[in-house]
């Protein structure tokens, strides 16, 4: 135990020792029945006498709040009862921290679900010491929000596969694995990628902490603050917040039915030269737009021509639900224009933080080295488990039983939408994707909503999450159907159909 | 299958189709006796008539690369053999990537062992498409590299743990975790910490992907490119490359037996103006120096007057095998000074890639930003495990394993040396940690002996690899002496004492 000891300060060392303890068995960081390290271990390692931590002990079993048994050592007492949190008054914070407290606040006040990761809404309502457990919603609440739905997902299975590879390989799941990721797994993506039209091979892909990772990444080798980056508008939100952090400028390039509008793009191109052009081609979030084959074709030939690299980040361009297959944008790249960002959160498991890049040319050596700097490599035991998991025919079976479901859950909130809301809302059902892009009613703005459907017991993203300039997303919000169970679908609909009627007549 | 195809192209549709596939079967990204889709299954896929699919799948066939079978279905004939991987030729790379091509290399050409991380030396040494697999080490080698040592660790209590973790939390598992990491756990974390002597809340608590992405995270938060950071020297490899990577300017501070020498401390912040002081202060990496108490204070002081915050790494403060415990800066901390990163990595696996930060005052919240934005949080069920596995009797259990056993090993390499190494060279016992920093005799570099070394079968870290200007470390080698089985520490000191000869042989 490393007690703080100030040999200098006026205070005795074994009331300092005291105090310590003391101090941590009320603030319950010390939990009852905790055992405490013995007499003469602590004197040993703290380098005081032995009766320097016997009067400390002697002091504390006093108060009650530590038990000493002969023999079997001292304890916290099981009745020690922690103090309630101590509101340690106004700490005098450095210079450099109340810069930070005053510097732009980069999460978004609407944030209803942070892209489904937050449990805790008081960190994000600026009390970061607040509700750590326990902020969940409550029960009944219906949530458009998050990403695809783990009950889809057998976790039997998975864990079988744990089971395997801590059976197979022992030791090896603990070591640290090599950079690029564990070289099966990177084999197995090749294949399932190619099985999808993008041919590539193990030594072109970069396993990362989940596609944000991979974004992350990408922008930090590519841009520097000050740097322009492209992005369709509406764009991922959390896209917007990594960019926004690293102080770039956003220029969009808005998006219709058939994706991003490539016709507009050379003037931005000229007018900008942007550094990156980050793109979702296929089922894009948060519109579900899939961009056209021919636009796909143009837009490599603009940046081939601007010699801009293009970040294709393709999320969930598998769940396809009808319409025709459009290539990758990496599977039309002649070679090194295009990186590729993918993942298993979507299709498997948000909670496993597992995706992937697939860059070629000398970009995939420096994406490596930057992955490296961050955090040296995956997790190796996971990156076994998926591997043994994830093969290429469970792949497409897993998959076909996600578009099965989705594509009824999205045909559901379709129909919800023409029964329960009020005229003047517009929507067009995506042809693949998680998400429903809805234009609210004339008049209806998605953050004015948001506490009246909240009341109502229903959630989604507003709008204004996916803007470069938020304003320009007060028309709109983002249905997630495929997380949400058929019949509460159908509920949260209702629900938040009422909550558009109570709009109106407020503004009525 | 989103197989590309160009309507415009001259090359017929079916042929487009055929020549896809037979690529990616001759380059083994589809491998033997993968199945293919239905015909009438991908005709639809790609808006194509099912003619024109048939029509491919016939000349694929008689060209022997896939088999049909009715009522069955297509396959990759097992016979089907890929062809050596296919040399493009001169890749047409943009601009853009000749650029990244020409950039300065973040990897030292020394790197032995990537700390630990590179199982391929091919990428290193500047073959990323080559050897992916089959490059590890020859048996018998001998490395004195790396981290602690997994064979410590019970796999199967922790896979219990696993086990525990999906039978009680099923879906839960797999869902996206709170952004500062698993609740419970930081609550466990804040005990550990608490129970060593630091006291602290799981409110201050934020689960990282090992102490690397703890380091990466406050760089990214409080430095920008051009800013100075100030290090030890020598320091942690990792975090050289790190800052250089984030293009800082790096001071070194000189260190000796009592850690950094803080006396030296003041005219460098006066020169300087660093914007972080990154330390080691308890067994520093890679000298194993642990700081003084009264140095300890000192750094505080001057850190607060010149408004400069302290990132303290303690990544195996824990790990004593003799001498009075030192406090942690971070216990000694008035409030906001310090940014503690701890991790699990060192102690217990570093494949599990869990480490945390520790930190009070605004900086905590923007840490819990920059994380989000770089990969939204840590992986669910891995955590949950971890949690279930680390109680505080039991990591005090593990660890008092991890000193006794470690110990033992130090004690060998010190009496190794002492029997197989001709004089002249020096190094201190370390009171605890990893690693042992040795001088070499007067006349033998660590570049000079790191190829000697390998032919005689043994590797270590070079000294070099741990300066801001690697020259200075020539004289050094890092020996981790924790991951090496006790025969083999006799054995490799052996061998790495006759390399030190053979050097002292070529140059007389």
């Amino acid at each position: 135990m490393r007690i703080p000891l100030d040999k200098e300060s006026p205070t005795p060392l074994y009331a300092q020792i005291r105090d310590y303890l003391r101090a941590s068995i009320l603030a319950g960081t010390l939990p009852p029945k905790t055992r405490l390290p013995a007499a003469r271990q602590l004197a040993a390692d703290l380098g005081v006498s032995r009766v320097t931590v016997e009067s400390a002990y002697a002091d504390l079993e006093a108060e009650g709040l530590i038990v000493r048994r002969t023999g079997s050592g001292s304890y916290v007492s099981p009745q020690a009862v922690p103090a309630p949190a101590r509101q340690k008054g106004e700490v005098d914070w450095p210079l450099w921290q109340k810069e930070l407290a005053g510097a732009g606040d980069l999460a978004d006040p609407d944030d209803l679900d942070g892209a489904g990761v937050s449990l805790d809404p008081g960190l994000e309502r600026g009390h970061p010491a607040g509700r750590p457990h326990g902020a969940k919603r409550p029960p009944g609440f219906i949530s458009f929000t998050g990403f695809g739905d783990p009950r889809q997902f057998r976790i039997e299975d998975f864990y079988a596969a744990l089971r395997e590879v801590v059976r197979r390989d022992r030791v090896a799941c603990l070591e640290m694995e090599d950079e690029r990721g564990y070289p099966p797994l990177r084999q197995s993506i090749a294949h399932i990628l190619t099985s999808q039209g993008i041919e590539t091979r193990p030594d072109r892909v970069l396993i990362t902490s989940g596609s944000q990772q991979a974004l992350a990444i990408v922008t930090q080798l590519l841009l520097k603050p000050g740097d322009t980056v492209l992005v369709e508008t509406p764009t991922y939100d959390w896209a917007l917040r990594l960019f926004r952090a690293h102080r770039l400028r956003i220029v969009g390039c808005p998006i219709d039915a058939q994706g991003m509008q490539v016709e507009a793009l050379e003037p931005l191109l000229q007018q900008y030269h942007p550094r990156l052009i980050y793109t979702m081609p296929t089922f894009q979030n948060p519109t579900g737009a899939c961009m056209s084959g021919h636009r796909r074709r143009l837009l490599l030939e603009l940046a081939d021509r601007y010699n801009v690299p293009i970040l294709e980040d393709d999320f969930a361009g598998d769940l396809r639900y009808e319409g025709v297959a459009q290539p990758a944008l990496k599977a039309l790249d002649p070679g090194g224009r295009v990186i590729y960002a993918g993942t298993f959160s979507k299709l498997l498991m948000p909670g496993l933080r597992l995706g992937f890049v697939v860059a070629d040319g000398p970009v995939y050596r420096r994406l490596v080295e930057i992955k490296r700097v961050n955090d040296l490599a995956a997790g190796s035991l996971i990156q076994r488990a998926l591997e043994v998991y994830v093969t290429v025919g469970r792949y497409h079976a897993h998959l076909r039983r996600l578009i099965h479901a989705y594509r009824r859950r999205r045909d559901r909130l379709m129909h919800g939408l023409a029964e329960e809301f009020p005229p003047g809302w517009e929507a067009a059902p995506p042809q693949g994707g998680l998400f429903l892009w809805l234009r609210l009613p004339p008049g209806v703005t998605a953050t004015g909503l948001a506490p009246l459907a909240r009341a109502r017991g229903v959630d989604y993203a507003p709008g204004t999450r996916f803007f470069p300039a938020p304003d320009e997303g007060e028309a709109y919000i983002r249905l997630n159907f495929a997380a949400v169970p058929p019949d509460e679908i159908d509920e949260g609909v209702r629900r938040l159909g009422q909550a558009v009627r109570d709009a109106l007549e407020i503004r009525a």
